[in-house]
């Protein structure tokens, strides 16, 4: 293609994407209607951003480099020595960025450092401890009080690296399964770092905000919406989260003073709890950060007047920020392990459909469903009938997800 | 990617589509996230399309073919032949079918055979007359009375192959200039054909409305819309068009019957002028069919619950259409040849900009932009901001278009 084919004023072409899955994918499938190409650097070539651009393995790392003139990710367990390496080039001027900043990775990937930044920042957070021995853990079950959640701090996911610690008898084979975390020794964490002690807290739901910041430090923040998990595993997705209007403006400054603490740039996603106040008020805990789009914010491709994944290709390439307003309220369902009938799925009206291309695997992420009729009463009844035909319905179905606990 | 990134139940896999456009590129988009892969047939290997799927020249014509599970088209003068041998591969059961099927390309590329149908269904056009000799020439613009447009009924776009006949005399020197448009002789028509002479007719807009038709008959049509040209390049849509609820029943009756009568299968949209009747009232003229999704449909990908695109390829894969709803009210404005600062236009709330990677050409169509600001009464606002900051303003801006003519 020739290179008037960008306005003259461009000077980015090319966005150098780390990971080709189906973020990476809805990334691209927001970027190239803006006029830009996208790369991968991904070692799987059948990915599914494969079908939107080329995709280099990490032994091309450096064909990747010259091809692209910004750097962005989709996954944020990428070695950070890339990132580095990505950012460096960029504050030498031979690059336009790699955004995120590689701070925002650091305290994504570890969290205690997550948790101790909420803090920090006056952002509430269950209580947590610090565990680096034997001892600290003893004290940390006296200060927390039983039952608390022993995890390792970096790597662990779905489920593992994690004890729960009910009774006192629970604390020397919790400190026997997860010690070798704290040394480095064993593979249940990518380097040595302390265990972190987590009080049990009551929920009541799930809620997560996304929001946008671009490289000139606007904000802007998507409905607070409500996540519904199964086994670890997002299932759906309500947006709007129903009787948040309170807790959006605490969501709002969290994200917001997290976002400029870190000079972020993208879209990244924070996920809190709604608990009770002593006074009996709903307030929120911040769980974790994602920094990255996240599959909490799928339902804003038709949902909300401008994407998670649009926004966050304007703050990369330095466009303003979209409206990240809801169009009208919407159901995101993932597709996990199986695909359904696409005609049963698609004679629901108002039910959009994203094959991510990949093939069955169990529990496996390999589509989602944004359900938004026009007519928001039609809403739960759309849901109703998607719940009905899609062949795995974990998370979904209540009688089905309560018989298996 | 292996054979499992499909439903089970999922035959087609694969969908050809003659011509790689933006159209057919717009087709990809809405395709491959219903899980479909697509090809293309199209001597410009650096077309739009080519960032959504493998490019095939027409000297690849059996490779195309034999990539493709289903075939379609973007652009209605794809040579006759081909659209024959796919429509016969697919009735001996060779291939899962080429839509819209090959009588609908016919009808389209004639204009007389179009107007006669129209006529032939009861549905109102201009007065028109066939015209094979000069005799015949004398006689229509008797029957019609002058001024009338003497045209080719094959071929001639953009203004070419039309001659406006406004007195007596203009007669002989338009007969001179389109009469070898009888024969087959110079280069005016594909092939020798009729001309075709149009009575005048004072209309107040021109109108359009798009319509998908399944393959089990189901129809389901789109607001009507109002279209701004400029030297017959569509310039802007606004969807739905203002006060045109007393009109929806009678567009909606005329492309029905249209369909059904061609057993049509995909996206069709048909034009049409709202003139007054006897009494004064607005009625609908039928100008011309477009066998294909259209410019006039854009505003569908934003500002329809399913865009013309998708409902498109739901109809070729033998899916249940979408629903075709407008979301909210919009406007979409074509890009015609100079691109704008996209950060400009990206500064209005509910810009959706679609860029064609096409290089810069006069009044060349290189990218579309769609407004639709959640609130309503933001439309015409958000449209004077987007006229500020287009480069080339042409059927947009009032003064500069009027000084013009």
């Amino acid at each position: 293609m020739t290179s008037n084919a960008y306005p003259t004023t461009q000077t980015i072409h090319t966005i150098g994407i780390l990971g080709g899955g189906q973020l990476g994918m809805m990334l691209a499938q927001a970027a190239l209607p803006l006029g830009y190409r996208c790369v991968f650097l991904e070692d799987n070539a059948d990915c599914p951003a494969s079908l939107y651009g080329t995709v280099y393995s990490s032994e091309q790392l450096d064909d990747f480099i010259s091809t692209a003139d910004v750097f962005t990710l989709e996954f944020e367990n990428t070695p950070t020595d890339t990132v580095q390496k990505l950012s460096a080039l960029s504050k030498q001027g031979q690059k336009k960025g790699m955004f995120p900043p590689p701070i925002a990775l650091e305290v994504a990937q570890d969290r205690l450092k997550e948790k101790q930044m909420f803090n920090d920042l006056d952002i509430a957070t269950v209580p947590f401890e610090s565990v680096s021995s034997k001892a600290k853990l003893d004290a940390a079950c006296q200060k927390l009080g039983l039952p608390i959640v022993l995890k390792t701090s970096r790597g662990g996911y779905d489920g593992k690296g994690q004890y729960v610690i009910k009774e006192t008898s629970d604390i020397a084979p919790a400190w026997q399964a997860l010690k070798d975390a704290v040394s480095g020794k064993g593979s249940l964490t990518p380097t040595p770092a302390p265990l972190i002690a987590e009080g049990f807290i009551n929920f009541s739901r799930e809620v997560s905000m996304i929001a946008a910041r671009a490289q000139d430090g606007q904000i802007r923040c998507y409905d607070l919406v409500e996540n519904h998990h199964h086994q670890g595993i997002l299932a759906k997705t309500h947006a709007p989260a129903v009787g948040t209007s309170q807790l959006f403006g605490q969501a709002q400054t969290a994200i917001t003073t997290i976002m400029n603490h870190l000079d972020y740039v993208g879209v990244m996603a924070l996920e809190l709890f709604v608990s009770k106040d002593a006074r009996g008020h709903d307030r929120l805990l911040a769980n974790e950060i994602a920094p990255r789009v996240h599959n909490s914010g799928h339902w804003s491709i038709e949902g909300a007047v401008t994407s998670q994944f649009e926004n966050h290709i304007r703050a990369v390439v330095d466009l303003p920020l979209g409206d990240t307003d809801n169009v009208h309220p919407s159901i995101m369902v993932n597709v996990l392990g199986e695909y359904p009938s696409i005609s049963d799925v698609l004679s629901i009206d108002g039910a959009h459909y994203h094959s991510y291309h990949k093939s069955e695997r169990a529990d496996r992420k390999i589509a989602h469903i944004t359900l938004m009729p026009n007519d928001v009463t039609d809403l739960e009844k759309a849901l109703g009938k998607l719940v009905a035909v899609l062949p795995n319905k974990v998370g979904l179905d209540k009688k089905q997800s309560e018989s298996k606990k």
